[in-house]
């Protein structure tokens, strides 16, 4: 250890010291020599979970058989699951229901926001969104025929892009996944309404690491993916909100039972339960949504404002880190310097070895990831990653770039030997 | 006991020590003192599942966090599922994707199938299918807007349903989820092919207790569910099927980036993947899907000639032993008394007091299900149900039928001072 590493180890126990969310860390099952800095891929486990699981399997399922349905409130879970991630994203219980995966929650958004504006047919898209948000679209109008899809750069003004007065719907990620940029979801919003046009909000990337504010920022329609800062588990089950002021009027056309107003009476057409019932479509996959349940329930102990003060101080701390650290070696900062205009990961762009780069601190212990052609990306989870982890992570990134370790050749030498 | 009692006890004994399958009741947990006879709404719990759910959550998600994408091969569980309900419907592996719900899958098959016809626009339907396959074929032509559904009654010839020459697809359920009527799938399949649509069989209440040849009937699209006869869990991610030869040509507007020929590109416009990969869409969810992938590793011991003929003998006992030992009561047959042209389950319509009577029953440890307005229902899972248990369910049944046990003030009270 040189004096910089000295002085910022000292800075980052001081700072675990202070932390008042330090104690979330011990909910999870983090592996022993791990820093793991990919909560925005795939969460941590809350232990919580396993007890869960082995209660639905063995008490639920083996036991209470079909009368689980009602007993244990299968049938309820998915607005049940919805009202814990309600606060989470500003708006009220009763408003979210939770199955499916993100890009069917995208679909029946998107079919349901067309619905509204029969008049238009523009679908306008960030040109580098996540691909599946796109793709959703693109297989929504190739199904309906008569639907224009139009990319935009999201980093630059909207505006220019409504201004044809054609657009039906926009739909955006509220943080970008690669560059973890914040859109300011009111402002945006009002612009898109002022274009006479409804607003998709993918909360992926926002969801339990950022302030999210649907309700205040009068948005129509938000998705959001639950395995990420929401810990849920390996694709748990997507979340799904409409405004109230739409939802009566909303028509989504995956129209399957569970979302019928009364699902047991068999009613030969369907009838669309109230609100975002009717975003409910078939039988739940309880096992997934159980333990998205359990995942959850910490959620009630955290203050939020002091979940996203972490997180802005996390990335910032990471950032200043990397820049005095590992200069002269290629980072290139992606994501934005602003911690205001930044999500909880922070990319960086890192030419030609990024990939090797990325594989050799997994195999350290730190794990991030890569995406092409040249991005490695750190996620940030304020719950269960601290300041000394930023810490040692920084060290062991200087480390690999400095000795090149990253050699793919020497490496691998390495590797068969240890 | 009488002697018509201890002659029917004697025979069940008989047919279970001669039964070939006897053994794989042993690989479940069935609840003390009861008789399960709604595996065809919710199966019963697999032994295996609680120790692969916990080596899921605590090895692979806990451990390995998002590395297991690859080295538990999550990302390939779809097929890999898929591969063991193959040879379970007559298909070839690699031919079978599992993942999203039932209904989700049928809106796939239903827009890819009219996508095959586009010089047609009418979705002929059961007019008494299992709900939500009916309302997701009302959800689609809503969307699409010049789609016309048409339904018949599916215990008639379909001919003539057929001979306008405008129908673009036909969906049908291989056993009917009330009556368990089997349809002849060969026949129908080459009567609709004749008229020229394609076919899309619903195989939810056949799949692993009624043989299913989807390739030897020549059918084209084919969904089904894992959590009744296949026992997967509660909500089990469903399957679909479609033909190779209609695979290439095949395009579905759930273009999620998991049917995405490679996911991790991140191409800007969706490029489907081969075959059936393509009607994968979001992130699957893995708890419930490896779940599902234990419950399914025992169907490579079963043979299925003895699980069909079991399956025969266990409804036609029921049967036989109910209309000798139930007379008198009210009960009509509802399902076909011809055990050709029936699945594993028997309804038996009863008037008026339907519901009250299987309350009754459930509670001395019978659990069948009431349909509306006045079925009672009980399914025979071959893999757990012994004929012991049809005869003492029927024993039970008639207790219920001649104490009057479904009267429901009489039934309060004794609940009460038991």
């Amino acid at each position: 250890m040189n004096t910089s590493d000295t002085q910022n180890a000292n800075r980052a126990r001081e700072y675990d010291a202070a932390d008042p969310l330090a104690r979330f860390r011990t909910y999870f099952h983090i592996p022993a020599g791990t820093i793991y800095l990919d909560g925005n891929s795939l969460g941590a486990m809350p232990l919580a979970v396993t007890g869960r699981l082995a209660k639905t399997a063995n008490h639920e399922w083996a036991e209470g058989l079909i009368r689980s349905w009602n007993s244990a409130s299968w049938i309820q879970l998915p607005l049940l699951v919805g009202d814990r991630i309600a606060p989470l994203i500003g708006v009220a219980r009763g408003e979210v229901a939770v199955g499916d995966s993100t890009s069917v929650n995208l679909f029946k958004c998107l079919a349901a926001a067309v619905h509204l504006r029969p008049d238009r047919r523009v679908i306008l898209l960030e040109q580098d969104n996540f691909p599946t948000d796109n793709y959703m679209a693109e297989g929504l109008a190739a199904l309906v025929g008569n639907l224009e899809i139009r990319v935009f750069d999201s980093t630059k003004p909207i505006e220019p892009h409504l201004a044809s007065g054609d657009v039906a719907v926009v739909m955006l990620s509220h943080v970008h996944y690669r560059t973890a940029r914040v859109q300011d979801m009111s402002a945006v919003t009002t612009a898109i309404h002022a274009a006479g046009a409804p607003v998709i909000w993918d909360l992926s990337h926002s969801v339990g690491a950022v302030k999210v504010e649907l309700a205040q920022s009068d948005a129509d329609f938000a998705v959001g993916c639950t395995y990420k800062y929401l810990n849920g588990g390996p694709g748990a089950p997507a979340f799904v909100w409409v405004a109230p002021r739409l939802a009566a009027d909303t028509k989504q056309p995956l129209s399957g039972w569970m979302g019928h107003k009364d699902p047991f009476a068999f009613t030969p057409l369907y009838e669309p339960g109230p609100a975002v019932k009717r975003f409910v479509c078939g039988t739940p996959q309880v096992l997934s949504l159980t333990a998205l349940d359990e995942c959850l329930k910490l959620w009630s102990e955290v203050d939020l404002d002091q979940l996203f003060e972490k997180s802005r101080r996390l990335t910032s701390f990471f950032v200043e880190l990397v820049e005095s650290e590992c200069q002269g070696h290629g980072l290139v900062l992606q994501s934005p310097r602003n911690v205001a205009e930044r999500g909880s990961h922070v990319s960086f762009g890192l030419e030609q070895i990024g990939y090797p780069v990325m594989r050799a601190l997994i195999d350290r212990g730190v794990i991030g990831d890569f995406r092409t052609p040249n991005t490695i990306r750190f996620g940030f989870t304020p719950l269960y990653v601290g300041f000394s982890d930023v810490e040692r992570a920084v060290q062991l990134l200087r480390q690999v770039l400095e000795e090149r370790l990253w050699d793919l050749d020497a490496y691998k030498i390495r590797a068969a030997v240890t």
